[in-house]
């Protein structure tokens, strides 16, 4: 029922807003970048009669009415914002399904009972400001609207004065108690190398791992690189390489289950011929399994605190940011694998290694995800890629399972 | 001979000028309050008669004319920039005993032989341009004046475009051959621990440590913190950081003598839940012994090298820069040492950990220095500190050692 040509256009014509340097794009969050993204996306949707809301957080919406008003609707959401260095399909893809998906049953004249909503989220990514999905979080109720105006992004700014800014402050209430949803899906690509390497098309998620983010401050002492003994030094950025170096090793733990990172780290003050006074780093720990995260979380913070005394540094921990392990709805999810079969199209369920906007959505209302593979399971890197098929598939996929959830 | 009040005075009066956050400096070479320190030391010089010359590099000399008009000037020469956290004495102290030792002379009517010039060296830290001592280096030939104008700053603004702009680009060579000296003499503080935990007051510098800066480029793949597996990943923030233990390690062979710090490391792209992809990292290693040295610097390259491989990343190495260890003049150091020995001052020799200007002009001409104790053995840092009477004795034998060099 999909118009692949179309979509497949509409994604390569919003990969020209906000181009990266190698093929890709960098729309952060809340930039003039984001702004054009969602123009165009605003044009599309306007052209085809679709009535735009923007809630009170930024989150957009795009509506096609369904014969009865009295139903909320059935949602299809992800982003438009990019990470620094991020490709083509990491959330745009399904927004830009969802909106296939509306025109779609346009050109077929298809009536549903329920309204279909297409919801782009503020910031998923979480790279301008963090944590990650910030605007769905706040409809579900994880966030105040009040904590996220007020956060500053790596560039110093304030996310409630750039959403006042870009406009995007609406009437609508960000909550989901006053807008609740009927259902939600999200298509998205995986961002792993599961379904690729097992050779199948369609993932059908079950739910998403938990995570945990920290913020680490190792303050050691400045002093000059030279005349100062190795005995007496406090060298801030020699306890962050072995944090770092922590962090890779709990992340082996548990084989293709658990991961760890460093993203970020900044020395203090970043001169070759001092050494280093305070190092700024975070880490973020995953698990599928919410005590296992935990023990992993248990580990970080002793052994870090083990690291800053070994070597007479201060260290603060932070714990920035949980999101729990939750599981998509059994119906929904049952729906997606359904549509799958239906459509002909080889799958497997898989757990998502990544949060998305849908993982806070299912905390308040029925949710599932649909995964197709992307080339090398590359993301969050320009040279992310899927191909036409992919996007027809998971497209198809959707179509169907929302179709079915929207009622005739 | 010297007036103590005034010298600390003049001191305490240039650490008003681009205050850092925490009771130091953040004078960054070239920069509006770099020139705004250099004004203010232009004003006492000019106030006392002493013509000022700019040289087409920047540095700038005041000069106390000799009675024979033949002879080379006997320099005293420091620098006024700061590390970005610097302290109030650093090359402050050698510029500022120079002025105290001109003033002094006046107060005496004492005349010399040679004239006396206090140098103002242009770029000594080379902490917003690097390498540093940039100026000395030009005049001493170890540098073009072309490959130091087309410097790069951290800032991203280039170094002659800043010279020009603050109008220190000056008529006279930047040239020994054009602009030799009969002697030079550099005051400065130890920046190391070594004199406070003897307990002497004044250093004898007979040299300084060879070194060699690096810059490291460590480069794996950008991917999503989420769904990539440890196994897959090309973390070169891991590469990274274990360089920075290797750089460590190297540090610490050889007791007091050798040492090692990694001052800069940067990550890309820069955000919590993206694996880096790539990591710029300076390195700086030092001894005494130049042989040691290139032992440290061939074990470096090559263990560097492995743990590229090891962790399948790739890894290029630039060698940025190389200062080799230089013993000063033989009878300029017995000079100053007569000099502590005839003020009473305990003394004893000292090989320099830090670069100075002075060492750049030992290549070149007969020179030496002298170190006074700083506390804790504590500078490239705001807390940097040392007493009036530390200044007050550097002072004195800058003052015996110059004026026998620069005759009666
Ligand atoms: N899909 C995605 O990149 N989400 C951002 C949050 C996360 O890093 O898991
Ligand atoms: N004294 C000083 O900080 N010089 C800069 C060059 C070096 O780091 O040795």
């Amino acid at each position: 029922p999909i118009n692949t040509e179309r979509l497949w256009g509409s994604l390569m014509e919003m990969a020209q807003v906000g181009p990266g340097q190698a093929g890709g794009n960098r729309r952060l969050a809340l930039t003039d970048e984001d702004r054009a993204g969602r123009d165009l996306f605003l044009h599309w949707a306007r052209q085809d009669g679709f009535e735009p809301t923007t809630d009170a957080i930024g989150n957009l919406f795009v509506r096609r009415p369904g014969t009865d008003p009295t139903l909320d609707p059935v949602v299809m959401g992800s982003h438009l914002d990019t990470q620094p260095t991020g490709g083509r399909f990491d959330g745009v893809l399904g927004v830009l399904a969802g909106l296939e998906v509306l025109r779609s049953l346009n050109d077929h004249g298809i009536q549903t009972r329920h309204p279909i909503d297409v919801a782009v989220w503020m910031n998923e990514e979480g790279a301008r400001f963090s944590p990650p999905m910030m605007g769905s979080g706040v409809w579900a109720g994880v966030f105040t609207r009040q904590e996220i105006l007020d956060k500053q992004g790596q560039d110093g700014s304030r996310l409630g004065d750039e959403l006042q800014r870009l406009g995007w402050n609406g009437d609508a209430p960000a909550d989901h108690r006053q807008r609740p949803f009927a259902a939600c899906f999200e298509l998205h690509i995986e961002q792993g190398p599961v379904l690729e390497d097992a050779g199948r098309q369609i993932g059908v998620v079950t739910g998403a791992r938990a995570q945990r983010w920290y913020e680490v401050t190792i303050t050691g002492q400045e002093a000059h690189a030279g005349p100062t003994p190795m005995r007496l030094r406090r060298d801030a950025l020699v306890g962050a390489a072995r944090i770092v170096d922590l962090v890779n090793r709990i992340g082996q733990v548990d084989g293709d289950d658990g991961c760890a990172t460093v993203g970020i780290l900044d020395v203090h003050p970043h001169s070759r011929n001092v050494i280093p006074g305070r190092v700024f780093l975070t880490a973020d720990l995953r698990h599928p399994d919410e005590e296992q995260l935990k023990d992993m979380h248990h580990r970080f913070h002793r052994e870090t605190v083990a690291i800053g005394e070994a070597a007479n540094l201060k260290v603060e921990i932070k714990d920035f940011w949980h999101s729990a392990a939750l599981p998509f709805d059994a119906g929904l999810v049952d729906s997606v694998r359904d549509a799958a079969r239906a459509l002909g199209y080889s799958h497997q369920d898989i757990v998502s290694g990544a949060g998305h906007d849908t993982v806070y959505v299912a905390r308040v209302c029925r949710a599932a995800m649909i995964f197709v593979p992307c080339e090398g399971g590359i993301s969050h890197n320009e040279a992310e890629n899927i191909q036409p098929g992919d996007a027809q598939r998971g497209c198809a996929v959707l179509f169907e399972a929302v179709r079915t959830a929207a009622g005739r």
